[in-house]
């Protein structure tokens, strides 16, 4: 395997759009083309992240963007993984130049479910979970993350405050990233008085349901070497991809209050970069749900387990705590365009390494480590990117 | 890149079929795990190939198969390209075990389309071609393919009876496959006969709606070399895998006669495998339509422009003749399960190659090629195999 750069990554506005699926997926991808700083041409094959496009009646999202970038004649399939579809894709871009097949490849991930009414929404959701024994029987996608938050509460004392303090953090973070969904800062009471939607996770427990498109430029050594000149490039290094898989359905665990998947994944990914948890300068992990946010940093070993939920409080998870969490905002208030998201992780990676991210900047951020889940952890990619100049 | 093998590749029958699309994957996968005589821990990863199952409420297929499997740890993710579904789950497949990042993966392609009444499955298609631009403006699946079969007609003199005789030869060779939808023959009369659906295409010249499901064990030689004692293994080996894309909608296209996706995506593939046309002793290719199979032909350059219908006339096709194509029965009569197909036509190389195809082996086969269309040619991929032992 060769050493795999992202060379760029840049996003559209996460939030209610009134583009489609395939405008937004453009934009991204041009920007992303454009930070690059290469040809169109350059492009030697893609892969799209995407969950639900069949509910705008579009599938085949490869061909569509790639005709409309004007590079029809280059190869794309979709990857759908659910709500880690897009560090799935990342992951096989990697694996491609990694394994020498291509030099440059374009990833975009991109959702759109505006249209769809909130009801309609969540069932979509629903999908991505193991329908026939939890959405066909009642068990919303919502339910599922508060039966993930009850065993946690009750296994270790987590409180519903401190499941509120992560929305305060990252809608904190989303107010100074001009593509977040919200923008909009809260309180604990906030969340604490804001609609039950499945108990114990409120309405500011939860993400939304965001429009939107993320993209990247993945490229190899040489690529890299005769696009740029030297030190100068913002490209960083891929270190680590790990994958894992996870049960559909919850009522396969022995435990709800750790994914599996993320625990495996996580550990293939530190034991790829020969590095540990204190290598690691800042997080974006996948908070569908505030418990999420907790049971990620607590699989990944940053935490003991059940002890996340004190160091959130406790504020060590900012951008100026000791270990920056979600600056971007996360999926909490970031956003959350299902198949835009893992790839959108990587546009706040890039930038934060880049020094581009203004008053959510994390103070000299060297290495990063992404955490994208599918559903409720039936699949998860973990990644880590260093600086390279 | 090292060398990949097919280790086994095996099918449910194809056709309209009471189980679901999670039921239909496992009883492949099964299959396909027996076969290759490896046990179900062996497998690392996997990919799906699948295109509606949001169709049945269900995304995520990965980890629904894995752990109805007994493996919930593996990660595999969807790989959706429309109809080419399969072949790029297999290529992406190929690339990862190539890299030396697995060396034992699970393929399984499958649809489940038959709940649909007939009307909403046809519209489903059309979600693989350009739907804003095709389908929304009338332009059904059959209809695209109707105007190249009528763009072929006038550029090169092709007859309806010749289309005819494409379906007649695949209902011929589906009549001795026991997993094929349809086991009756046609004559042209009949094909003539039958309801128009898009003319010229009448409801004969049309593949039919099938659920189904197919997989194949793909490794590498290490992996093989631990598995099997030498040459009695039934293995084949991967020689190539080309893969191009094409414009989503059939107005971008300066000729509607021909899929350049399809011939970007030969080229590669013989050029891979240092090999030409007549090297190859079989072809699965995807007649969707009976235009398509003569379409294919002359894009992968077996016979010139507008000779490939005078060819199939003459029976040069048959699995005994000199270039025969679809001994399975093709995508017209062994069937067309969406996501399975391009994994399905590897099945038939595998038989084939094994000398396990009975009343349809095509004699002393060593080299076959397999050729799998994203909708009208919004994407391709082709690949070649060689006999192992």
């Amino acid at each position: 395997m060769r050493q795999v750069y992202v060379l760029s990554a840049a996003m559209t506005k996460y939030g209610k759009s009134p583009l489609s699926a395939r405008e937004l997926a453009l934009e991204a991808s041009k920007n992303a083309i454009d930070e690059a700083g290469i040809k169109v041409n350059d492009i030697q094959a893609g892969f799209i992240a995407n969950a639900f496009s069949l509910s705008e009646k579009q599938g085949h999202l490869g061909p569509i963007l790639m005709s409309g970038l004007g590079i029809p004649d280059i190869p794309a399939s979709t990857i759908e993984s659910a709500c880690s579809s897009g560090a799935s894709a990342i992951r096989e871009a990697w694996v491609n130049i990694g394994a020498g097949i291509y030099d440059c490849m374009l990833v975009t991930g991109v959702e759109k479910v505006s249209q769809l009414d909130t009801i309609t929404a969540t069932t979509y959701f629903s999908f991505g979970s193991d329908y026939i024994f939890e959405g066909a029987c009642g068990a919303s996608f919502p339910g599922l993350y508060g039966a993930i938050a009850r065993a946690h509460m009750t296994k270790y004392g987590t409180t519903e405050e401190q499941l509120a303090s992560v929305a305060v953090k990252n809608h904190e973070n989303a107010f100074y990233n001009p593509n977040a969904h919200f923008h909009k800062k809260i309180t604990v009471d906030d969340v604490m008085n804001s609609v039950v939607v499945a108990s114990p996770l409120k309405l500011y427990d939860a993400c939304p349901f965001s429009d939107g498109a993320a993209s990247a430029v993945l490229c190899s050594e040489d690529f890299l070497r005769k696009m740029t000149n030297g030190p100068s490039s913002k490209a960083i290094k891929i270190l680590a991809s790990g994958r894992a898989g996870g049960t559909g359905a919850l009522h396969q665990r022995p435990d709800l209050t750790t994914l599996n998947a993320a625990v495996l994944a996580g550990k293939e990914a530190f034991k790829q970069a020969s590095l540990s948890t204190k290598d690691i300068d800042f997080l974006e992990v996948h908070d569908c749900f505030t418990i999420a946010e907790l049971v990620a940093l607590e699989d990944l070993g940053f935490y003991p387990r059940g002890e996340a939920a004190k160091a959130e409080q406790e504020g060590q998870t900012k951008p100026s705590g000791e270990t920056p969490v979600n600056p971007s905002g996360g999926l909490k208030a970031k956003g959350h365009p299902v198949g835009a998201t893992g790839v959108g992780q990587i546009v706040e990676v890039f930038e934060q390494l880049n020094e581009m991210a203004g008053g959510r900047q994390v103070k000299d951020a060297r290495r990063a480590l992404t955490h994208n889940v599918g559903a409720t952890g039936g699949s998860c990619a973990v990644h880590i990117f260093e600086k390279n100049n």
